[in-house]
């Protein structure tokens, strides 16, 4: 398990107090916090193919002066990074999102660490259909309380009206105990630890590229167990595989915690999160892991016979990490020049852009510039050359910032004739950040690059730690306008606890921010 | 290339003939000539549990005697080991399917192999919502003439009637075309090359697992390019890729070709398709790529502006491959025994039974056993160990047969003492697919199973092709009682052709057969 350091982000104290709201849906309660996004999706979409127009025909306009300066307005920053940086697009349906190929691929970052953990803790993939029939969703209470309200249904198919409505699903656990009833019979059978990767329906009415769409991609998990013990140290284990994900891949520092009774999933005894601070010091819920007691197998009657010949329920989890987590890195790392993605997760880690005046000159730097390429693809690192002549290379400079490549490589005659190469890291602009007179010499550079990207990672998450950490003010002051608990963190700081509002002893430190 | 070889597959002539029909809908038309099939698939569903239950409750019952003999009933040998090895479920909505994580596994076998292959030929995976307007699909005319009687359609979302109706995804031709109209400007833009790993809805009225359900995964290519023969490259470069997969890989000796015009995909104006014959000898269409000309991008006004500054409509190719490729996996090389895998798509390529009788013997058979595995493990080689004490060697053998695994080692005391093991082919079936006595020496025992596992690849193939290409009389007699033509292949017979039917000369000579 990671160090979670405390300090800022946890100084709001209370006790849970939860009797009074528990038969309330947590889905509900949670949207009444939720902000106002400034942008309307579909007229910012206009906007952004408009702005876009302009950089297409301008050959040395600097694109980074399209993106709104993060400080003055972080929402606008951030749909301009989306579209500048070429990460998504607006769907022609309200609220849909198409994942364009350079936000698609951080994705497929995120799907291929998660995937081997998920198997190395021996879960296998596998499909269920996302048509369940209505009826499904209503058999557990408080699940069908949090999700009616945001559902797409299907009512005809083949051209007929159908006799069942199909829910489009929202997410999968009644299907899959539906299924669990049939497969499970004796203790044998358990555990059952099964995950798929998939898209889902939520009918949201305020909508955000990957951080709230109407249709997004996940993997969910779901597992069965013999007891509640195993099914409570299963619901563990994916939040900490979580939680490792966010600090070693996504430089993330997120506060890994249980949700408040009213934050709890709808049809879960306990939800675990892991929770990142965005630049704007919101909060946005990136993962969660669910311990399902037995309330969906007993909705299902998923029973099994234990060694003692008796029947009885499984306990059950199921956890999720969605597309949202892209949203999430783009606005914890990302600064006004544009996006800046963490090495481990980066598309594209080095990019090459070779200088040239002269025509004589072209030849001999791209030559260069194509066998530094091959020396570090070969040693697997993702580089790209930008060998195009439709842009200067400042105007590349800009982009490929914009992009958030952590490292670029310039290659000029001068470089060539002293075989050496400039190193640029996206973190630390300007001069300060280059490093001159690198050989060329395969070997030397290959260990070089991966030297300092393995820096960069590191200074990533501690910049996100020390941001996270800092201004405990101004954090104070956003709490007062309407802040939630986002979660009961798992390190809870020694001493005695008190509650910030009446003074009375506290039994737990909570997390309070407002959310997306 | 691979070499295609033909023979008696090919021996029916045809002159294409298309003028009469052309203005109907190929999707009708096609269907008209599909079989009806002998099994209900829900009540197959029951049936199946029913023995499976049965199964699990006697410890030595030999499970490959719950399989129905191919030659008896091949639907029911089918269904039967689709259930029985446990690749897919009946999913609780008619002709929805649950992919199990075995069956799931062979998929991800088919992605792994073809993602790397599209991604060599610099296509970008990306992800575009499910749901489309209704109004998109009626824009270009044979394709809504195609799809509309097969729609799923969303007409409520989040409680409330929408004002237009969604479709949920049949294929994507018409939402990617609404897309690249914003994205394509300039020939600059040109060629666009992107793929989406995805999920499709198509109301089927007669569903079948794997080979037709209302919901399956696939993967669909959609490119964009400034000429037609830049088009005509990508359709046919895609078909080659998939019928490489399917000769290297599947060890399905598809035949390459192009589809009539009455086969012609609704929107294309040409389909490139490879033809898997099954053991019941019909024919599965196991995957297409289209060359879509102009119709979507004139339907779409999705034009660019070429190097002479003229407006032009991009030519464009959609191509996929489906979770159907399972079913001809199954089909193609399946026996009485069950499931029979190529070691390349194999989840599991070598299966380890250990054999003891007394106590004392236990521990020393297994401890070998996991020390061979780890080996194998560590040279690249997917296996399992199954050292479970709930069923005799006999009942695993078979039951590791009828799961299809490629491999078998068997490891006794006696093999122990004499440092070896016993290699058992599923190809092979009894003593002749025996290998005695194989040094359990890490480097010699990998050797010598990774040479077994190429060599059953190569068997898988060859014994393929000769069935394909053997008795020419039954499959005439099948053709006359309704075969349809399957592709026009790319390699044709030398000589003179005739039709068959009139004797008059012939220009191509076409694949006839019944198909799924």
């Amino acid at each position: 398990m990671v160090s979670l350091k405390l300090s800022s982000f946890t100084h709001f104290f209370s006790t849970p107090s939860t009797t009074a709201i528990s038969h309330r849906s947590p889905i509900i309660l949670r949207r009444r916090f939720r902000q106002p996004l400034a942008a309307n999706f579909s007229a910012k979409a206009t906007a952004a193919e408009t702005t876009k127009d302009k950089v297409d025909n301008s050959k040395n306009k600097v694109p980074d002066r399209v993106i709104t300066p993060r400080s003055q307005d972080f929402n606008a920053w951030y749909l301009d990074i989306i579209a500048h940086a070429e990460l998504a697009d607006y769907g022609p349906v309200r609220g849909t999102m198409v994942i364009r190929p350079y936000g698609y691929a951080i994705w497929e970052s995120i799907q291929e660490y998660l995937n081997v953990k998920f198997k190395e803790t021996g879960h296998s993939n596998m499909y269920f259909p996302q048509f369940i029939p209505y009826s499904f969703i209503e058999k557990e209470a408080s699940h069908v309380e949090g999700f009616s309200p945001e559902l797409a249904v299907v009512t005809i198919g083949g051209g007929k009206e159908l006799e069942e409505k199909l829910v489009v699903r929202p997410t999968s656990e009644t299907i899959v105990n539906h299924m669990f009833t049939q497969w499970i019979h004796s203790y044998r059978d358990l555990p059952l630890l099964i995950n798929q990767w998939a898209n889902v329906t939520r009918w949201e009415m305020r909508t955000k590229p990957f951080v709230r769409t109407l249709e997004f991609l996940w993997q969910e998990g779901h597992t069965a167990h013999s007891t509640p013990e195993e099914a409570e140290n299963e619901a563990k284990q994916m939040i900490d595989i979580y939680t490792r994900f966010s600090y070693e891949q996504a430089a993330i520092p997120v506060i890994t915690g249980r949700k408040s009774k009213v934050e709890t999933f709808a049809g879960a005894c306990k939800t675990y999160t892991i929770e990142a601070m965005m630049g704007d010091r919101k909060a946005l819920q990136a993962g969660t892991s669910h311990n399902l007691g037995q309330n969906f197998s007993r909705a299902f009657d998923t029973q099994f016979t234990d060694e003692n010949g008796q029947r009885e329920y499984i306990w059950q989890t199921s956890w999720a990490v969605s597309t949202r987590f892209v949203g999430g890195i783009i606005m914890t790392h990302g600064d006004d020049a544009g996006l800046m993605l963490p090495p481990k997760i980066a598309p594209i880690q080095v990019v090459i852009v070779p200088i040239w005046k002269k025509d004589d000159e072209k030849m001999t730097v791209l030559n260069a510039a194509l066998s530094v390429k091959e020396g570090l693809q070969n040693s697997g690192i993702k580089v790209k050359l930008d060998d195009s002549d439709q842009r200067t290379p400042g105007w590349k400079f800009n982009f490929w910032e914009m992009k958030g490549v952590p490292l670029r490589i310039e290659i000029g005659p001068r470089d060539v004739s002293s075989a050496s190469v400039v190193l640029s890291r996206r973190d630390i602009p300007g001069k300060q950040g280059k490093l001159f007179g690198i050989p060329m010499e395969p070997s030397i550079l290959e260990a070089c690059v991966k030297d300092k990207l393995d820096e960069i990672q590191s200074s990533l998450l501690e910049r996100a730690i020390a941001f996270r950490d800092s201004d405990e003010d101004e954090l104070k002051v956003k709490e007062e306008t309407g802040a939630t608990i986002r979660c009961f963190p798992f390190e809870q700081p020694q001493g005695i606890k008190r509650c910030l509002m009446t003074g009375d002893p506290a039994e737990e430190v909570a997390i309070f921010a407002k959310s997306y």
